[in-house]
């Protein structure tokens, strides 16, 4: 038997567990034998002295260990695809990206979260729609993925529970932010959730988990060789979060700029080019074999042809929701914030937009909070744009004045307009395989 | 109400906290209000982080607050004096000191704690006298200082019980290693304790928990700030732990030695002059008003006098012990380990020789395990002496054969002889007030 505070004594003092240490601690920890107290001292040593990664690994393979795993190649006969953000405002790219990959033929197979803080979550965005079941039990899951094509779900309690124990204890220590810790508990979750490949986006920025696009590599490095050590494939995209992604900040708003994307309407520049590389990404990686190029056009043609609507409008209406726009809710206040003078976006701020949208009710701030779908905002500027005086820069969609009113004064606050035109940045920054 | 994640996560990024949220934290600990989880994962962060004086002065204060006080000046209309030492191999310095102190006329009281892993407590020497009490309610331990002189007990349930639960925590979580956690713990409970004057013994070297000088100083700083923060007079002596204290190791074999040096018997060179030197600073914290060099002649007086072995003898009677030698329990085997060649002794490893006292079981691995006190060892082999082929250097009291054998081999490793004698190191390194 181990005895956890002489493990956590070597970890504090830069030493190395070995796999089968790590795995005791874990699954010990899940089982109940070891306290919580054990836990929480032992995560904030890492924190300060990291883990190898042999060390992520074991506690990677001790998390997929914890629960049950599911096996999507098995049960369709072919290579099921999935993708995972790691947090940003305004991203609702999963729920274009799905019906795109699964037009193209290739299963998507997704079990997502909820959001926290400035970051949305994709199964709040889909409760916007009236009807739709985040709910499935693994069983629906699969057929589902078999027969539609695509399922997106919330993780079910099964599912890497030592993992989910220590994320919650994680969260109230202070330990969430440690490279290690938050890709052993990312691709434990993926790892488990049963895909064969993976497109990591990795959000980089301001309104982002990793500011640095220094420690979104070792994140995705990192991840990249866990996904390896399980025998899937996984590629990351290091992506931009300095501003919000696309326009739409909120709920039942970003489920329209998803949808109107797929219906081939006019849509933000940034959400358009990570989707259609994100879904090329995943496509390439398919039992199709062909490159991520190749993938993205295929993706492009799905949008114009009308497949990727047709694919979610068949997938809303799997999972129990209304796919028409007109059930979607809506704020009845709309106030516009206006540039006060001519000049080009310099800024938008990610990180306080996401907090103005919070702060109107479209996210949570503990995890008690309950959601409005129907609020949020629509953020028109992005940096490098033109602007000449009384422009719309940002719509906000609210349900009462004052509110209204405090979120048009501090959005002012987070758009800079300069005499300069900002350098043109791509959305994607870096590609690791 | 504070937030403990967010004080954990601004200790975390090397910030500082409030006195009042360090106390709201500690406090509502020891109310059960804030679970274990977090103050593990603050500990951990304080290893790494540190505490300024100001918030090491605010977790002394929330231990002193959590329990009873005890205001021994108040009780008795002069001065009390104490001493406490952070541990060592063969310490027994408090059971000469105490009585030499009350035999110069100034009243000692101290509360004290049992030994853990290598080093020795008093309270378990002080229990291999037969009928010893160590278990005194405050009012008795405050009657028999002013009716006796002296006192040594155990703590008192209600002295720092956030303090207990704290450091219970830490022992189980590997926070215990940190300097500012120690000094506010030892600090607190001397505090507590009521003593005006207190003198810190704060070991150095091999066989003390503070390995360098520098480490050592900084602890006893430390412990002299937050002496003046509650208006205590403390003064600390920096002490050589590099070999064991004395010859006695073990629980009555260091009773012995100390009795013999209070009955002016030949004794171990070290010991006599700590002890002489932190009574003298004792009496000299005292009401009596004179130097440290005053206060060490006139407690070398009371030992030639035998006022100190008449204060000792009195004092044990006080608390249902028997003083006299021949109730002393004896191990009935003793092994000698004689020197295999000439030379000088290069270096006698504390920390060694306590392990080999720890496993002939005169002291206890774990809080659960119990003490043989008649065990232990004599090792009068010191650094610098010369030895010859033959010449005993450790005596080794033991109740089977085996065990004895095994000592004895542990031992020879554990004393190096050299060609060359080492220079001379006093027993005090270094003096701060």
């Amino acid at each position: 038997m181990i005895r956890p505070a002489e493990l956590i004594e070597r970890k504090r003092d830069g030493g190395t567990l070995a796999p089968a240490e790590i795995g005791e601690l874990v699954l010990g920890h899940a089982r109940g034998e070891i306290p919580d107290y054990q836990l929480a001292a032992f995560c904030m040593a890492v924190y300060f002295q990291g883990l190898s990664a042999d060390e992520t690994l074991a506690l990677t393979d001790a998390f997929v260990e914890s629960g049950t795993t599911l096996d999507l190649h098995g049960a369709l006969g072919r290579k099921v695809v999935d993708k995972h953000s790691t947090g940003g405002v305004g991203d609702k790219t999963s729920i274009v990206v799905a019906p795109i990959v699964a037009a193209c033929g290739v299963p998507f197979a997704k079990m997502s979260g909820r959001g926290l803080g400035h970051t949305g979550g994709t199964l709040d965005k889909l409760e916007s729609i009236p009807g739709f079941r985040v709910e499935l039990s693994k069983e629906e899951f699969v057929e589902q993925v078999r027969d539609v094509g695509l399922a997106i779900i919330g993780q079910t309690d099964d599912l890497v529970p030592a993992d989910k124990q220590l994320y919650a204890l994680r969260d109230v220590t202070a330990t969430v932010d440690s490279i290690p810790l938050i890709a052993a508990s990312i691709m434990s979750k993926k790892i488990a959730a049963g895909a064969d490949a993976i497109v990591l986006d990795v959000k980089v920025g301001d309104g982002a988990f990793m500011r640095s696009l220094e420690d979104a590599r070792l994140l995705a490095e990192l991840m990249i060789e866990l996904g390896r050590g399980a025998g899937r494939h996984v590629v990351s995209l290091l992506t931009d979060m300095d501003q919000p992604l696309g326009w739409a900040i909120g709920n039942a708003v970003e489920i329209r700029e998803a949808r109107a994307l797929l219906a081939g309407e006019e849509s933000p520049s940034d959400l358009f080019s990570l989707v259609v590389q994100t879904a090329g990404r995943l496509v390439s990686l398919s039992d199709l074999a062909i490159d991520a190029g190749e993938g993205t056009q295929r993706a492009e043609r799905a949008i114009e042809d009308g497949s990727a609507l047709e694919a979610y409008e068949r997938w809303i209406a799997a999972q129990g929701g209304d796919p028409s726009l007109d059930v979607l809710p809506e704020a009845p206040i709309r106030t516009e914030v206006t540039a006060d003078r001519a000049g080009f976006v310099d800024s938008v701020a990610a990180l306080g937009v996401g907090r103005v949208a919070l702060e109107l009710g479209a996210g949570r701030r503990t995890k008690e909070d309950s959601i409005d779908h129907a609020v949020g905002l629509r953020c028109f500027a992005k940096r490098g744009d033109t602007v000449e005086p009384g422009q719309p820069l940002v719509e906000i969609h609210t349900r009462d004045e004052a509110r209204a009113e405090q979120a048009a004064e501090q959005i002012r606050t987070l758009i800079e307009i300069g005499d300069e035109p900002q350098p043109p940045r791509p959305i994607v920054l870096e590609t690791l395989a």
